[in-house]
């Protein structure tokens, strides 16, 4: 059975996925800080709340106050959806900070996730990012664990869902612990890619599991009200 | 004793290797994430049920149903397979979330894929991937030996195997651990070649012991029913 | 609620970030040794210092006295602005010679800077370097806790703030531990960019939340009064 | 006194080498998996015992019964030899998996092969490879211990041996533990030379003790009946 | 108050740092083994023994009597200098070679010394190098600790000094353990260029706190009497 | 008081050295293997043995009569020099498998070279290597000692001695460890130059203590009777 497919909110990527992504299906949007991770999982949401679906953002490294402010910037009122019922914004930061056991936090952090799910009836699920930038910087076997665990339970709740990897600087990786690419039923890579003085936004579909896709960089804008917009390929 | 000749199912693959793989011989498939090894491993399989063959496809980090769903996005139909009794999926997820010795995980997979292996009188078979990528990053002595004896084990069934093995990416490594490009017969290199600001796929028989090979990369596409289907040498 | 915008103090930076930075936030200024990181921060305080502002410059890794000396040499005459309770340079040396624990140094600088900011009103702040270099050069889980402990509470002054980061000589990280640019609100890389035999200084807005940038390279020079001049574009 | 020069079977090789390799020394031959070690060290014995010498095979990852099969897929008949009493293969995979002790291992292979060296009045031994591949990537002092003793034994058989070591795909080293080249008095070197889009088959005489040579890689085929065959120099 | 300037002693140098390094202050002159950088200390205190200061070499890895030798094929002669109490050549090696507890050397080196520099009045110092090559090659908190110390504590002797640091060849490293170049108030890095078959000596000013520079690389010579003169820039 | 020049022994290199070796001192010889090191030391001793003076070949890691085998091959009688008794050559193998204590060892080797040399009044010394290549890799502290204390004790015997130390392949490090190019008084370096598809032989002074230098690569023969002869620079 073809699974029906979901936008992106993203001018000139559906098109290129055949539609969007897989209903129920996990994509991972991987990239360098300030590629525009967030921004491409903010639109991901606006795309369905504008749709009338119930929408959660996991924020694990940013404030949500922060994380509204930084919508407010590209003219995305947040706070309406979130007095609508439509967007929740889930505060993670906390986990972190209270214990150090990582299987712990990952089952705590799940638990109320799954709580809010089923509440909400939410379709569309963003976890920015899977693993905040300052935690277990070499792969541990527990990370490994989390991460795998965190996906596979993830399935189960049937939302479409994005994560986010931040990749460090300077590395040529797919995503934080060579991991998260593997599990996820797509890749999407946001790139900085240099031209002698400037850098040039580019997105790759790197990856997507039962959609034939061009591997092809596409420059992209960042622009008021669109966010994320598509512009022709990489020259 | 010259050994038979088994077809790959690749189209203009079979030619470059003298005819085929080696009946009973295991062999590598070697790739990023995205690159086609999962494609690649069904069309064996395929190529052998359409010919009357009973064949497992271990899988090890993918569940069965989006496997399936896969296939029919490409216009396979692996139900039909499955209820005929000539395709058994094995879902490897569970071995590896039960205990974490890897050395008994080992002997239990292998232990259930000879019991279907002799009670089905399967003729090929599919490991994806040999070893699941969260688990063990650094090649400890364990996994070395874990894929030492499965490989050995693999070799008493007498099937017709692809194993695969995912490479990290941005590594130039031929397999995960370094170490099964040199225990299998055989490896076949999936890869994604970048040509400007965009990737090429081509297909490289970089290994098969007792039959002469041109090392010559190949592109290839990804088509509706044929699957994998080579083009022509890489310019 | 769009933030009130508090200018960088560099001169013709401002205009590349829609009029400086955003008040109460935390930015990193990041770059290797001797590329002006300090002259940047001095710079910043000033601004607000002419502006009536009160300041704190925490100096980790230079006495106080030497860093009168060098804003001297550019003609700023910090002894003034001292003397008139508008600037405070804290020696943070001591704090690392006393204990090893880098959880306590962490408690024990930060409490003493609150007490400073919240009785001197500072409107800005300086962390210089975050961590000295002579510390800890492998990112260890201490570190990176302390680094997150420390920004998360600096964002609890509510005082627009500077911390930068050595990256070693020779390594095209971001930042010194390769977290720091994640948890920032903004980036900004000062580098010397090699040209043949002689050196560029260029600065790269690399990272700027809720503000749309050009990622370009832009030379500079340091000027006598001016201290840091974006020139044009690098070409 | 000049040591007697025995010929290494390789067509054109003999006449780089001044004759060949010196009668009773001990030399590497190394290359990444797929590149010909195999090939060489049986074309070695070969010809040893096309002139009516014992010869042994000391087989330590490949089943004796694929070597047979592989050098069939040439031509070569090893079955005729072995029961002529002139090839002995043994299969040291065993070894490796009754204990762990690599220096009891090292010493019960050095003293079975030595039983049937003095038993057969062996003149050639290859020894394929000197490690196995699934053993102990890093170079342990206990490796590095293994391979001078067991080296410095081969040379009181005073045979001429082959020894043949795996270089992990990506390196750049000589041999795998980095040490084996260092002891052996001449290595060969089998490479796959990427040119654009296909890989070029050639032998480079790196080291040979008291040998003038050139060194510069010459391509070779591998050939039916002929083996590896010595054609001009790389272009 | 901007501090009075002290001549290098290099012919070409002082014109480029606004005259001299600044009094009472640390320098860095690194560079790879054999690049010149314990002449260019020598020539520094040459300079100021010619104005009638007196000065101390700490010689950590070179004997005295060499020291002596190697300025003697210079024709600098250091022993009419010895004898008139200007110089006093301080030989460390023993410090390393008695107890291993970098601490308690660091504080015993750094002890003798002040009491030397006070008794002489010494106005310059040379530490060459800082850390000997043999000692501690991972860069220990034990280290950095030293580095830090002693560094501060020769701060405090108010003598104009120069540290020196090898870099392993083959780093692009700014220092040994890359926490030297940001502690030193200035770094002078001395290198081999190669270009195609030969190699051409190099100076760089790379830091330099409280003058403005020019980052460009400037050709060098070794003369008899003028020791390091420097050419014209890099071309 | 300048020191007397010794004769390298390889033609054309004197001239370079502003006549040789200075007389007592320690230089490295450094290289890949079968680069010509052992060749070079053997020429060095024959320069010394053919003026009369007697001389010492440290043999570390090649049995003394492959070393004769080698010498004999270039058309070199060392035995005649050996029963002349002008030519010690000391097996050392056995040291380094009796204990694994790298400092009883090396205490053990030197008092056996220390009592050897005093009786026969040697001018020359060759170890070759410092260090066997099968004992740590790793540069621990242990070896650092070592080196450092053996070279020590070794400017004590004032022979002029060459030690030799073999770097991995394609490593671009000077000497094994990285230490013994800063102990030593100046360091010859033999490579192996890759021109497209060929090896040029070359030498390079790399550094050279009290002695004023070219650096530029020198391509060299090995020629039967003359060994190691430089022809002309590099092209």
């Amino acid at each position: 059975m073809l699974r029906r497919r979901v936008s992106t909110g993203v001018k000139g990527l559906d098109e290129m996925l055949s539609g969007g992504f897989e209903e129920g299906k996990i994509y991972l949007v991987t990239g360098e800080t300030g590629t525009g991770k967030t921004i491409f999982s903010l639109q991901f949401l606006l795309d369905g709340m504008l749709k009338g679906e119930n929408t959660i953002f996991l924020s694990i490294d940013e404030h949500p106050e922060y994380l509204i402010d930084d919508a407010e910037s590209l003219g995305w009122d947040l706070k309406e959806f979130i007095s609508d019922g439509k967007l929740l914004i889930v505060d993670a930061n906390r986990y972190f900070s209270i214990g150090k056991e990582i299987e712990s936090i990952s089952e705590n952090i799940f638990y109320e996730l799954k709580r809010f799910a089923e509440k909400m009836d939410a379709k569309r699920i963003v976890v920015d990012p899977l693993i905040p930038p300052f935690v277990f910087t070499d792969g541990t076997q527990e990370i490994r664990n989390h991460i795998k665990n965190f996906i596979c339970n993830l399935e189960q709740l049937h939302c479409t869902t994005i994560i986010t990897s931040e990749i460090p600087a300077g590395s040529n990786r797919l995503s934080r612990y060579g991991v998260e690419e593997g599990i996820a039923s797509g890749v999407i890579i946001l790139s900085l890619i240099r031209q002698e003085t400037k850098f040039i936004r580019a997105l790759l579909v790197r990856k997507m599991r039962g959609t034939p896709i061009d591997i092809v960089y596409r420059t992209f804008a960042i622009q008021p009200k669109d966010g994320i917009v598509i512009a022709g390929p990489l020259t």
